[in-house]
């Protein structure tokens, strides 16, 4: 759906006051497109995307090194078939690695290559940590250079190649560095997926969950239903018609994008989309690099769910259907650095991640959320240690 | 002239090419207010605009070093009045520090203050090198923190703390990291420069040269009548009324948003305000610590006026008045690293930075200009010659 809006721009100048008011609007837009094989000889998609109109053909290409040494090989050929004059800048990615100096050893590799500002967009192939990196460096390069996405985990496919968000993480915190800057484009090719392994696969589920757990019933009951196949078949078409992993896909994505589009820049603090990621930037943060960034976020829904349970949001069969679904597609729901401390100094540094206040998505039974912003300590602790009791039963049974 | 423009937004889905649209709008708006004495106890502007709705008042400081020895007990004092929670954290800046590692240390310390991401603007007080820096760091903290700017200096006054251009060097390269981000407020308090020495000063009449060159003509007079007498006085009202200084002031920073305004992106790359900013970011790094930004800038005006006078773009009569007027403001026209070689990279340089092509502004005759594509190794050559000998013309007459 579009809307046509009214902004007022423009220069005044006020006599009596000494003062100037500038007022300017900044249009942007941005493409996710479903591109199965891109790195196929025959698709076009990424070279036309970046082709300069002035008949250019250079190409600076960022590619994660895992990536590039499983699929290094047909990336280099696609780009060779084109004719293209690439430089693939090769870089390890992961969590430990999301630094600000991953980011600026990027840029060197840009000034060497000589990238020209405007018509030679950047190319980043990767997981969500080297996404979020080189849409920095594209953001910061002579103050922003077009960059085009090619994710290649399930958590690129789903969420981190889909909005707008940059960042590196600094000083021990979560992101404490990014911006908000769009790609061109994101090509989304989940034929990648099928070198990713078991424990990243099901790390992506965590954010697919999320979205099904604040706003799509019939997301989380796909999941129920085929999570534990798509896991196993790496969100491959099994061929039986149907193709769950394609619709499980297209409605994470869909409904994201439909969270995202009104708020691009987070003006409106109240995300549903923050849902698991209260709590988890510093567990995450704290425990790395033993919990994945899906993982943190996992740990996040079971203690918030526990607490929407506690609550009267979430009945005890939601509950259960919910921290079920978490055990079937094999993401944790507990781990041991959860304590009244860490949720405290959490807690503390998202309030003033959302100006002074909690705005706390809850799950409100399945599917949809409420914000909440009075959580005591106390009503935390009992989470945790209802948690606890839960996942120690949990083990018993096992 | 406030104009209201339509723009789509919204997202939009296309099942046939499986692709999704993101459309968005962000408008931004900021003041820019002659403020003088903002730091005289009685004055409430730069309190109220941090003011939280919440009643709080906690404010992080960021101060140039050479400002809080000269200006801080002031300073102090009137937060201490106000019964404000400060933090001051005090900075070393000049261009040789403009660099990452001076940002980042502005991080460590924000995360120790604990900053609320929205409702707590940050507060720079110095010249156009912290300015540059802080707003690069309000840009990226969070993803963005609200940011007031006081600047010190001259420069700071009619250039940096007037766009919304981020920045810090990297690479040997002059703001090659940076962002687009508007402050909340600037507030123009010309007292500080009671303490900038004589050519800093001189340095801020650069930038103000260049407005006068390219589009005010009655600029120009102002500065052929009154530039040295405002060197001389600093910029201060000489109480004989009229206030020289003041107008100048006025029309640099009106001529200045009148630019920048319907372009705060850059997103058209034709900007006469990039008049003397061709060859001045290789010159300024290369030479660094020896010139300053706007003597840099001043040389890169000189030698384009040698080449517009041969273009007969400006006369012989015109060409002397630029030339001398630059003279009178203490600014230099001429460095010894300007050579063939020199100007051919930061021309290469600077095409990288406009899309591919020189996009080179050059004036046309005193107030106006033009912008030109076919600009040669040999023309430089010639001009370079031409300014060499006036310049030593010139030195032999003193
Ligand atoms: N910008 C956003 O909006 C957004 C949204 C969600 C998550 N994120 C960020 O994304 C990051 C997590 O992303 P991630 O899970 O993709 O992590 P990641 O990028 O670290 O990738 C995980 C691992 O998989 C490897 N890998 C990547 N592609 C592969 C492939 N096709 N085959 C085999 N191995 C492959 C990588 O080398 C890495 O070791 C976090 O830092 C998180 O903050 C950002
Ligand atoms: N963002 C923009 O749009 C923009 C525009 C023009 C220039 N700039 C940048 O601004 C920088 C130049 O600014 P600048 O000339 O203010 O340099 P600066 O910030 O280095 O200040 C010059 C010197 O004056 C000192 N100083 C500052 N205020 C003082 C005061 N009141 N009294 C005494 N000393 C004082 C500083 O410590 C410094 O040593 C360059 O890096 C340039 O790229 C940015």
């Amino acid at each position: 759906m579009l809307v046509f809006d009214n902004y007022p721009s423009g220069l005044t100048y006020s006599q009596s006051s000494k003062s100037w008011r500038v007022r300017a609007v900044k249009p942007v837009e941005y493409e996710v497109r479903v591109c199965e094989g891109v790195f196929d000889p025959a698709s076009t998609a990424l070279i036309e995307q970046t082709a300069d109109a002035a008949g250019g053909n250079r190409r600076f290409v960022v590619i994660d090194a895992e990536v590039d040494r499983l699929h290094g090989e047909r990336i280099r050929r696609y780009f060779e078939h084109h004719g293209v004059d690439y430089f693939l800048q090769v870089v390890r990615a992961d969590e430990t690695l999301k630094e600000f100096e991953t980011a600026s050893d990027i840029v060197v590799a840009l000034d060497s290559f000589g990238l020209d500002r405007r018509r030679e967009p950047m190319i980043v192939i990767g997981g969500g940590v080297l996404m979020d990196i080189v849409c920095l460096v594209a953001n910061l390069y002579r103050r922003g250079t077009p960059v085009v996405r090619v994710p290649t985990t399930l958590i690129g496919l789903v969420d981190a190649g889909v909005g707008v968000k940059t960042g590196v993480n600094f000083n021990g915190h979560k992101n404490r560095l990014g911006t908000y800057f769009a790609p061109v484009l994101t090509l989304l090719d989940r034929s990648f997926l099928t070198t990713v392994d078991r424990r990243h696969i099901a790390n992506g589920m965590g954010e697919i969950l999320k979205m099904a757990l604040i706003k799509d019933v019939r997301l989380f009951e796909l999941l129920e239903q085929h999570g534990p196949a798509l896991i196993e078949r790496k969100f491959q078409d099994d061929g039986r018609g149907g193709d769950p992993a394609d619709e499980v896909l297209r409605r994470a994505i869909h409904g994201m994008l439909e969270e995202l589009q009104p708020n691009l820049w987070e003006a409106e603090l109240e995300r549903i989309v923050d849902y698991g990621h209260t709590f988890s930037p510093t567990l995450e943060m704290r425990a790395l690099p033993a919990l994945l960034h899906g993982e943190a976020v996992t740990v996040d829904m079971a203690l918030t769910t526990l607490l929407a349970w506690r609550r009267g949001l979430v009945d005890l069969e939601q509950r259960d259907r919910i921290l079920a679904v978490m055990r079937a597609l094999e993401l944790p729901s507990w781990n041991e650095l959860l304590d009244a401390d860490l949720l405290d100094a959490a807690l503390q540094d998202t309030i003033r991640h959302r100006d002074g206040q909690q705005r706390l998505p809850l799950p409100a039974g399945i599917g949809d959320a409420v914000f909440v912003n009075d959580v005591t300590r106390e009503e935390l602790a009992v989470a945790v240690e209802d948690l606890r009791v839960l996942n120690s039963r949990e083990l018993s049974r096992v």
